[in-house]
Parts: structure tokens; C-alpha cells; sequence
């Protein structure tokens, strides 16, 4: 613990509970990054990257070796956006066809379900929650089966999503989508970093994740894991001289491995960074990292429960290390900005960014505190006790 | 003179003519960018950006003010191929469209081109080059006046294409393509930061830039410029919450700006580069820059010229700051490697990059030496003294 706090600057200056916006790197990643940029100053940019070919090669096999995938199944990406664009938007649909989605999908993942079905007739259907507020797998399981009901073509689910403690069963959503023979487009851009994944345990065709949430790498870095024996079928939505060749006048070939979902040019720096992510967090080992990530989750519930007027909104069984609740009769936004004065991060989940969940349930914004295991009991106690006080409801 | 060079820490290293690649940054933007990833690391990622709200928004007003436009058309994205992704394949293209481009096209936009026509059943044409090797604005005219040929629907260009001195008529071409109708898009990839730019003036619809090359910003930086009156026609090829947001459980409202083109998450410390890189440009002013370049690579062609077996590739009136040259008998990635083990960057532009061009011509794959205004005519002695003899062609 001591460790993990020295190599985080952060710690000294900031209570850190915006882990899911974006995590205090370790100064191992800040200073690998740092470094490259000393490097293109010096050198160039170019010869920069020769002369890192090594670090930045690595950077597959770091990824690859984190979620249980091999390096050519890697595609190195800016965002977990684009990441989880690049698959989806290569994904062929005609009319009739459906995709099945969850209820608490992200909303930029939703905003592109809904510009592809507009654009190609396709049809989003959003499949139920169980009790605990997780995806049904039942539910799954009848929707597959519906007599007469168009083919199924994909299914994308968000792993963790942003705005709750809730994970989704996504192994178990993987073992369907198989014998369904559906494809399976996994976002876990909240999951990777706090939980150990591996994607042939999981069974995802697809996973998308990013570098700077809970993986603590640099900002503007993401990368997408697509199942090799998938890779030719699927043809990306845009394409460069890297991610394909010209053969000749009027003639181009796209390249076999995952990486024809990149772009030749990059921010070199933060994808060695992201390397550098990816090897600290597994030399604290995933399953430590995961355990320590829900006690201190669970801790900060447990506080929260104890305050009057404050109702923590977490859905799901087990949770994770997103925390989310709102204060009575203070707006969500005034939670943080106070939270903030006092040199706590949070952040605030919108309700509208989450129609098919939050706003369905009619659950307002809420404030949203995530962990992870470099914050200390002590912290949390500092933030409970800067809560601003409830207000009774006039 | 001096200056420049004090400010640019690379130049004590190596002698830097790959600015066509990616260009030394000055101190001002490595501080930058350092600065806020320490920022990040101390603060958090998001807290770190909104302490530096006004400097990731003055990039979007360096960027306008320096190629003459307003800050709400201009997108920011991860590099050059991107931007110029974004507008393409927006454009809407229906079968017998007609697409025209340039011989020395960029390679990822001719791989794009070719995808969208077979996609599409659009067809792609090539302009035929003027006596100078230039797009020819005569051509283009008969092309778009050809009677019983389908509707050009796009003139896509590169203004300074990256394997030669070249430099395209971009003006000629815009009020070409403003008398027809015709939407065009022009990659300026290697003519921002090197050539004083004025989007009214070329009257383009669309332009695609990066930070790295001639503006001496970061890697993984680029940007879009989008005509205002143009820009709620084009439905971005791909949406997340920032580009558009959720207004019910199926609908969503594109935001009305450039920033459409845009994910939310971003390498931020690298969009605050390249506005330190575009103010930096600014205060050398534009047109000082050009006239340095081109004395440099003039001065650079004609010791070039004087070498017994060298022969300067570039062809084009006038001449920018790409120079390239082959040396007899001596494969051109030998001569690249020779002046790289000398401490000397250029790069290789291969000819099968460029079909329509270099291949066409017959020309083999070419060294590239790009020059910038801190490079002095005592780099270029050394440069040329370092080639690898000719070898007589048995």
C-alpha cells in the first residue's frame, strides 16, 4: 500500500474518487511517456519510434497477456470509443436484422446502435434486467429463440457500466452467444484494470476497452481485442496505408491481423505508456487488485448507508468499485462541486445519458465515487464526512 | 535564427530533414504537453482538464486563426488520416458518382477512395497532371463538363503531396469547384505550418491537417477544418455523446458544430500542444516561414544537383520544402540508412505508395529530405557530403 501510494504523485496532492473518469497514473507510466516525448524532441519523431520499436511492440504483448489474447489480436486505438466503433461499424446489417444491447449500455455506444439501425433498418433491442438489475440471461436466452423474430447479429453489452456498482455476466452472456453462434461485442472500458479478464473465458468476439480509467495509463489511448478467426470477416469502416496496402492503380489489400482496425499514425508516447500500464497492473496481479477494489467499494457503501439523507443507488450482485449515490434535496452537481472545493474527485453520472436505465427508473443524476486500491479507508472517511448535509424535501 | 534553434533541442542532436515526417517540436510545445500529463498525473485526468478548460479551447482558436477560419469549424482528432476520414466518409455517394482526385494522391486516401467506390459503385477518376507535374485545373474543368458522364460529387486533393517538392493549385482548384457545385476536400497534411493557409481564399469545403509534420506539433494530433453552411449536411461516418446526444430511449441530435467529427475522450495534452504549436508558427509568421523553406530547399537541390549520380526527383513550379532525390546505383533505403548512421534523418518514399504518380512515372522509391526554417545551410553541406557515392548501373 505504502508502494502503491508512492509511485502515485497524485496521492499527495488529491483524495482520488474519479477512478472511472480517469485514474492517477503511476509515475512509471507518466515518466515512460515523458521520456518518449524527450525522445521525439531529441531525435525526431520518427526516429523516435525506431529507435522504441521494442517498447512499442511490447505494448501488444502487454495488452494481449492482460485479457487472456494473443498480440495479433490487438489493435492499438485513441479511445475506447473508437475502439468499440472500429468492430461495431464493421459489422454488416441489413433489414429485419437485430442487435441486442442492455439496459444500462453506455450512450455513445446506444447514439451508434441507434445511427446504424436508422442507416440500415437493423433493430435495437434492449434485453431485460434480472432482479439484481444485471443483463438477463434469460431474457437472452428467449430473445434468441423468438419464433419468427429476424436473426439475432449481435450482441453488445457493456461489462461494467459507467454509472453504477453493477457487473454484468458477461462470461455467462459469452456461453449463449456462442451456442447461438451470435457475435458478441463486449465494452470494457470499465472492467479492464479493476477485474481480471480473459476473453476466451469470457467468450467475446470483440472487446473494447480503454487505457486511462482503471488500467491507469495515459489519456488519448484504447485498444480493441478481436477474436482471430473473426479478423477477415470483418471489414473495417475506414481504412489507411497501414491498416491496408495498395496492390496496385485500382487495387488494395487489407491486412491480416487485427491491426487493420488502427490508423498508421498514433500518439506514440502514450501507447508505450499504456504498455507501461499494462505490465504495473499485472505485476500487482489482477485478483489483488480486484479484491482490494470491492472492499474499499464495500467500505464506502457502508459509510454512505450510515449517513441520513444519503441513499447509495448501486444496482447489482457482487459490485465493483463504482460507487454511486445522491444526497436528499441537494442536486448531484453541487454534491461534487463541494466534494471538489475539498480536493476530492468525483464525478456525476447524467440520468439522460442513461435513458434505457436511469432515466427509466426514474433515478436522478447521482454522484459518482470510484475507487480503486491505491485510495485508503482514511480517505473515504475524509470524503463521507465532507458530504454537504441533506435537505429535507420541501 | 539563432532562436529557432535555441528552441528547438533537437537540433544539437541530429541533423533533421524528415519534417515531412514528423518535424522537431520546439521546447514551447514538448513543455506543454509535459506540463499537463504532470497535471494529469497530480490532479486526475478530468480534473486536469477542466483546470485547463482555456488552453484546450485556445487550441481550437490558434488552429482557426492560422488557417483562416472561425473556431466552430474546426474539429480536433488524433491525426491527419482521421480528419480527413471523418469528412470523406460523411460525404453521401451513390452509384455513377463521380469522385475526381490527383496522380499524386496520398496513398490512405486513395486506399479510402477505392473502398468507398466499391461500396458505393461511385467512380473514381484521376486529373491528369499539367506540363509541371501539377494537378491540372484544365483537366478538371473538361471533367466536370464532360456531357453524359454521371455527377461529380467530390474533388479530393492533397496541396502538397509527400513524396515530392511539389505544390498543388489549391486557390485554382477551389474556384473551380465553387463555380460547379462541388464539394472539395483538400489534405493539407504537409502544407500547414510550412505554407501560409487561408481556407476562404483556396475555397475548400474540407481540410484535413496533423500537429506533427511542418507545425511541429505532438504525435497523434490533427484536426478538420469544416465550412460553416456545410456543416449539419455531413452525418458523421460514426457518433459518440460528445459528437451527438441522447434527446429519448431512440433518438439522438448530432451537435451543430465541426466538433461532430470529434470523440469526447482525446490525448489532451497533446491538443494542448498543437495550439502552443500553431501560436509558435504564428509569431515566426507564415510567410517568413515559406520563403526560408523554399530558399532551403532550393539551396538544398541545387548542392544536390551538383553531385556527380544524384538525381532531384521533385517536379512542380513553384517548389516547397520536400526535396527528393535518387542516387545512382545505390538502392534509396541504403542512402536513408547511410545518413541516418551519419546522424542525419530523411525518409524512403516508396514508390509503390504511389501508383498513380511515382509508379506511373516509372520513378523508383525516392529519398525524402524535408527541410525546416531552424535547418541552416550548413546541415545541408554536411548532408550532401554524406550521400554514398553513385555506383555505376552495370
Amino acid at each position: 500500500m505504502a508502494r502503491a501510494r508512492r509511485d502515485t504523485p497524485g496521492t499527495a496532492h488529491v483524495v482520488h474518487l474519479n477512478n472511472a473518469g480517469a485514474a492517477l497514473p503511476p509515475s512509471q507510466v507518466t515518466d515512460a511517456v515523458v521520456a518518449h516525448l524527450h525522445r521525439e524532441a531529441e531525435m525526431g519523431g520518427y526516429e523516435a519510434a525506431a529507435a522504441a520499436a521494442d517498447l512499442i511492440e511490447g505494448t501488444y504483448g502487454a495488452i494481449a497477456r492482460l485479457i487472456g489474447a494473443d498480440p495479433d489480436e490487438i489493435a492499438l486505438v485513441e479511445n475506447a470509443t473508437r475502439a468499440w466503433d472500429m468492430a461495431f461499424y464493421a459489422l454488416p446489417f441489413t433489414r429485419g436484422d437485430r442487435i441486442l444491447t442492455a439496459r444500462a449500455e453506455y450512450a455513445s455506444n446506444v447514439i451508434a446502435l441507434l445511427q446504424v439501425a436508422q442507416r440500415t433498418g437493423a433493430v435495437v433491442e434492449v434485453v431485460d434486467d434480472d432482479e439484481h438489475g444485471r443483463f438477463s440471461v434469460a431474457d437472452l436466452r428467449r430473445r434468441l429463440n423468438r419464433p419468427g423474430a429476424g436473426p439475432v447479429r449481435l450482441i453488445a453489452m457493456t461489462h461494467v457500466p459507467t454509472h453504477g456498482g453493477l457487473i454484468n455476466p458477461a462470461a455467462e452472456v459469452g456461453a449463449v452467444a456462442r451456442d447461438a453462434g451470435v457475435t458478441y461485442l463486449l465494452d470494457a472500458c470499465q472492467s479492464v484494470g479493476q477485474l481480471p479478464i480473459d476473453v476466451r473465458e469470457i467468450g467475446c468476439d470483440l472487446l473494447s476497452a480503454t487505457g486511462r480509467k482503471f488500467l491507469r495509463g495515459p489519456r488519448g489511448t484504447g485498444f480493441l481485442y478481436v477474436r482471430r478467426d473473426l479478423v477477415d470477416r470483418l471489414v473495417p469502416p475506414m481504412l489507411d496505408l497501414h491498416s491496408a496496402t495498395l496492390t496496385g492503380p485500382s487495387s488494395f489489400e487489407i491486412r491480416p491481423d487485427a491491426r487493420r482496425f488502427e490508423t498508421w499514425e498514433s500518439n506514440v508516447a502514450g501507447r508505450i505508456g499504456l504498455g507501461v500500464a499494462a505490465e504495473y497492473a499485472m505485476s500487482w496481479g489482477l485478483d489483488a487488485i480486484e479484491a482490494r477494489v470491492r472492499e474499499l467499494a464495500e467500505s464506502l457503501r457502508v459509510r454512505l448507508d450510515a449517513v441520513d439523507g444519503v441513499l447509495v443507488r448501486d444496482r447489482g450482485v457482487p459490485l465493483c468499485g463504482i460507487v454511486t449515490f445522491t444526497v436528499d434535496g441537494v442536486p448531484s452537481a453541487d454534491v461534487r462541486r463541494q466534494l471538489s472545493s475539498r480536493g476530492i474527485n468525483t464525478s456525476m453520472s447524467p440520468a439522460a445519458a442513461s435513458q434505457f436505465d436511469l432515466t427509466a427508473r426514474a433515478v436522478p443524476d447521482v454522484v459518482r465515487a470510484s475507487v480503486h486500491y491505491y485510495n485508503t479507508e482514511d480517505e473515504l472517511d475524509r470524503s463521507v464526512a465532507a458530504l454537504p448535509p441533506a435537505r429535507r424535501q420541501r
